[in-house]
């Protein structure tokens, strides 16, 4: 039932309390913080108020991270940590925002620009020497705990993880309470990332016992609380659950990287502007079945445990529960048309993740299946 | 049913695999190895072989480590890690051995004795130098994931943990093949020891949902392999299972401690003589019974998880199956009197960690506890 080969390693401190982002002093190093987000986390003052509690800090604030950043945005935030001489970068925000305060806290002491280090650059991160603290603000990318970010070429328009160990926060800081503000239709797509994060875990090729036990408790999470967090912005009891579950997801992944629906994730979000939870949990019912025959034994376990008679009592439950939010069920849903889907299927395939899934993953057996959702 | 409030952090990195004790070459920095174990591996010829794959490596060996290690010890293996230079200590063993390699590579470039800074002493350990990498050959300690060290003042006799960050070693290197020739009554005691971890783990009143899903893992795999380990000692199958589940009980409790089996299993060793793993798994029962009692939802839901229709089931069940592996199964099978009890239950209360009970722990409480299964 599980690999009996696997390393675990995941080097970040993590510290889940409501209420704890109001009180951060003492876990940051050193004077001079940047605070990293995008835009809507700075107006909507979240990006301020930690700011503001950190007295006897010098705080500066990069907040133009958009979402899929680019090479050239982390660039822009890494002069201001240069110029500022900053001990500590703070990423706040869903997966962006962290992602880019990942690399920029790697680059504040290492001199030149991203693409020195990531997209055809050859040189190598040397050991960061800047502290990196994640706070995520969405319950679903788990980004605070992995050492990965995904930036986006402008050049190429080639969006590509890059990972690597100095990319691992020193500290994640998970706070149910930065969750409640968030925009129903966030909740449930986020939410149903950190769902795709979990089972893609669980099916990985590379997949293991701790994170195999792990994302098993993140799905359970989700199953009971999305609606509940969809439906009432303000149920704390589901926002945390929500919160854990993501964080539970994101140790999991960590460990074994995601799968199919991540890769066929990227040209959706990028060529069709679904966000990027909407663009991954989109080809989750399918993919379940398809899994369900490859492994059935291990994805039985999963729907028993989860509290279904059999696999396909999973997968039309997750539609069901996807329909219920209002989430797009259908490829054409996104503007996909038939014409599209050799494109799709080429660009999913250049993911490496893909050859992670438990099927064969070809061009053509990626055409039927996503023919099977158009 | 979790903690909303809670840490992680284990920095250790882990590497499990059949037969990779053999191939440690490439993780071992540095040219002086100081290789600490007990005689029994010395003379199992376990430590050599691993010693003599290090080619190119200068190692040096201290096998003279005893049962609940002493700080004499402790104090002795220092000296030949210093005098040798040594740049990585390998600790090969149950815990007693891990322990001590803990501590002393710390020591190496800390000056002074272990009751420096232990039972007493004053000072601070600095930084560890040393890389320090743990072996474990029984499963059941867990001991190479954590950050705990329990040694025993001589002058003093008392038997107590030494909690410390430095302790988290480097790297965890788990063989299932070094506990195919545990004899069978280790492999009982050591395997119920790590049963005792998860659940102690699990019910702890610092327990919190990531070690809950993993001592949730350890336990299911002990129930299902330990009877097989015990009558077939190379029972592949069953013997990584068990170090696995080892391995996820180590993982569990390193972040929530244990409770009352452990604090009591203290006195049983030093005053009666109870291997470790005997001296816990005898309160196991009881103490499932007390605590199903005052968190009655979450041990029905372990009792579901393990396939019981309830927590009495699961207590008994748990007798049964230590029953057929010929284990003590009350106070008196260790050699313990009525007129024993008032003393154990004072050096029990003495453990802090007895507090992590869910129940009221007390003198009076404690007694009747003890009286129960004397």
């Amino acid at each position: 039932m599980f690999n009996e080969v696997f390393n675990h390693w995941i080097p970040t401190k993590i510290y889940f309390s409501k209420g704890i982002s109001n009180n951060l002093k003492d876990y940051i190093k050193g004077k001079n913080v940047l605070i990293l987000s995008d835009p809507f986390i700075k107006d909507s003052g979240i990006a301020e108020k930690i700011g503001d509690s950190l007295t006897n800090k010098n705080v500066n604030y990069f907040s133009e991270i958009e979402p899929n950043p680019s090479g050239d945005t982390v660039d822009l935030a890494t002069k201001l940590a240069r110029d500022h001489k900053t001990d500590c970068v703070l990423g706040i925000g869903g997966g962006s925002a962290m992602d880019v305060s990942k690399i920029v806290a790697c680059l504040t002491t290492n001199s030149g620009s991203i693409y020195d280090y990531y997209s055809g650059g050859k040189r190598k991160l040397s050991s960061r020497k800047t502290q990196l603290i994640c706070i995520p603000t969405t319950a679903g990318t788990g980004s605070e705990v992995t050492n990965v970010g995904v930036f986006t070429n402008l050049e190429t328009n080639v969006k590509m993880p890059m990972v690597h160990d100095e990319l691992w926060p020193d500290i994640a800081i998970i706070d149910p309470e930065l969750t409640y503000t968030l925009p129903a239709v966030v909740t449930a797509s986020t939410g149903m990332d950190a769902f795709c994060h979990a089972i893609e875990s669980y099916w990985n090729k590379e997949s293991q016992p701790i994170s195999d036990y792990i994302s098993l408790g993140a799905m359970k999470l989700i199953l009971e609380n999305i609606e509940n967090a969809y439906k009432e912005p303000e149920n704390i009891e589901a926002r945390t659950a929500m919160s854990l579950a993501s964080l539970l997801a994101g140790l999991a992944f960590s460990q074994t990287r995601t799968t199919g629906i991540h890769a066929l994730s990227f040209p959706l979000t990028s060529e069709f502007g679904a966000s990027h939870g909407t663009a991954c949990s989109i080809s989750l019912p399918p993919f379940i079945r398809l899994v369900g025959k490859e492994k059935s034994k291990k994805m039985e376990m999963l729907a028993k445990f989860l509290g279904f008679s059999n696999v396909e009592e999973l997968a039309q439950s997750i539609y069901e529960l996807m329909s219920k939010m209002n989430m797009p069920l259908r490829l054409s849903d996104l503007g996909v048309e038939e014409k599209d889907i050799a494109h799709i299927a080429e660009v999913g395939l250049k993911a490496q993740i893909i050859q992670l899934t438990p099927a064969i993953m070809t061009q053509e057996t990626v055409e039927e299946l996503l023919l099977s959702y158009l």
